[in-house]
């Protein structure tokens, strides 16, 4: 038997969900190549269906009822794209008590319930895949489980928040003062009206907890990493890091010595050999230290609808070509040919 | 069932055979760990017995006898490590016929014969994997077919020899003509003897003839790639650069406009802002252009015993998964806890 189409659930249509959506359908037709089979939005929801929106899909998707994806047996995948940690972690348990697999983009959630959802999936048989979560479109989470997964992970740094190294990187390259360029951002989109969770280092605490689970397989709550955001930095201290050819950059860091694990949230001043320190405005990096493979460093775009929407994509592909591998009775994956 | 333990046979003892087999007990606990199965060397084929090697591995391991390993029913995943065309090929195309997953990172082998390889492996339900190919340590094959596979890629850029870029490197920042920094590489072990394929780009061109078939789905021998090494670069051009601020370095390139492929590996002088012109000395790095995600960038090491067998041993062990699984009666791999 072969399965025709996969069909998803998108809980949310923010920017992550209407990017998401708008991947899916404007590369439709490569994705089906790839996966074998069509891979549709079945479905999607939202609190307010009389919203006006940006992104246009087919009114019969819209949704208020979660009981009703639930119940609809064409839908195989549920992506949790809602933000927030409730309803979001009701939902995704419910989606896989319910047998559904789950990708989601919600890393404030997964920094508190990651552990426990994924041990619900694994008992259940079933994937729970959160790339998006951690740096938007970059391959992160993917390179440490699959291809660097042979190596001891020593360090992670990272750059995790775009908001934050855009204003850095405007303070240190204009010389503006914090307030203006703050004012800047949020008139660009990169910073929300309330700055707290960037600025404060929390939305980083939470994605370097992710990283945390994935590389060192600890559990830690993004309220027990040490945290100082980027509020105290003045254009002083950027001006005498850079008299000693340094930059200075939020950094999210974890190492492990000896089973000791620490961790942080801070701004450090790089010298100018460190790939991060050249990481500029909103873009997003990861150094990745490993016993075997050396440093491995990953930069590209950590948020934005269709960055954060090829990461849950990709994780959606991948579930999906595994549905239709077990439909038709192969269990083991081959490369596809693109 | 549960399977106890995999069996690899490496084919290979040189830089990568041996810096496989370091990983693969250096780090067997933690693999242990990930699999769920010990991961065992149980073959070592060598052309001469007899020969000092400066890695140890147990006597009995190392056999001359290709049919001996395919006589073994213990070995479920064969890893090509010799490089070159003959007699990989063969050797490859035979295990898959008895069975076997494979691997390799011979990237002259597979730049000429992946295709027909993959499309055996395929036919066969195995797996044919070939991440320590392109870029070493660096996770760009699997980025490309699994995190990124919602994209269209648009261009594919990359610094894919680490001799060359070390040389150029070298002769910018040192003012040294080329002669006495491929001399000085030689010396260090970053060149070989005979550096014609590295310093011709043909290397590259293999390299980048992978990246075009996971990247494009296109088949292009890298005979068909427009190939200018670096041996004419000389210090007039490196200055003349650098005084408009670009940096020279030999860039594999590949774009699809139109259905078009075009593909190159020459010498190019790229702005500051690009993301290669800041790599130095031996490193490799690619840059993926995508419709959805952007512009992804990957850095690392590009060769070298570890580095190389870590993307080796990332690919048995993302296999020796998928047999456990197999064995257990599960189809769909759920992510690891490490």
């Amino acid at each position: 038997m072969k399965k025709e189409s996969i069909g998803i659930a998108l809980l949310g249509f923010g920017n992550v969900g209407s990017g998401t959506y708008r991947v899916l359908e404007e590369n439709a037709a490569l994705i089906s190549k790839r996966v074998g089979a069509d891979v549709c939005v079945r479905a999607i929801l939202v609190r307010d269906l009389n919203k006006e929106r940006s992104v246009h899909a087919p009114a019969e998707l819209f949704t208020d009822d979660f009981e009703a994806i639930l119940g609809n047996p064409d839908i195989h995948i549920v992506a949790e794209l809602m933000g927030g940690v409730e309803p979001a972690v009701t939902y995704m348990e419910r989606a896989l008590a319910s047998g559904r697999h789950v990708v989601s983009a919600n890393k404030e959630a997964l920094a508190r319930f990651g552990g426990s959802l994924t041990e619900r999936s694994q008992e259940l048989g079933l994937m729970l895949r959160y790339e998006a979560a951690v740096c938007g479109a970059i391959p992160v989470m993917n390179a440490i489980s699959t291809a660097l997964g042979a190596n001891e992970i020593t360090r992670i740094q990272g750059i995790l928040n775009g908001t934050t190294n855009y204003i850095l990187t405007r303070m240190g390259e204009e010389g503006a003062p914090y307030a203006q360029v703050l004012k800047q951002a949020q008139d660009l989109g990169f910073a929300e009206a309330d700055p707290t969770a960037d600025v404060e280092g929390h939305d980083a605490a939470n994605k370097l907890s992710l990283l945390i689970a994935a590389a060192f397989g600890d559990t830690i709550s993004p309220d027990n990493i040490d945290c100082t955001g980027i509020t105290g930095v003045t254009k002083d201290d950027l001006d005498a890091a850079a008299a000693s050819g340094e930059t200075i950059k939020l950094i999210a860091t974890a190492d492990k010595e000896n089973g000791m694990l620490r961790a942080s949230v801070r701004p450090v001043p790089l010298p100018s050999e460190n790939p991060l320190a050249r990481v500029r405005n909103e873009f997003n990096a990861v150094l990745i230290s490993c016993n075997m493979a050396d440093d491995i460093f990953l930069q590209g775009r950590g948020a934005g609808p269709l960055p954060t929407g090829s990461a849950v994509a990709g994780d959606l592909l991948e579930i999906a070509a595994c549905i239709v591998r077990e439909t038709a009775g192969r269990a083991l994956p081959t490369r596809r040919l693109p």
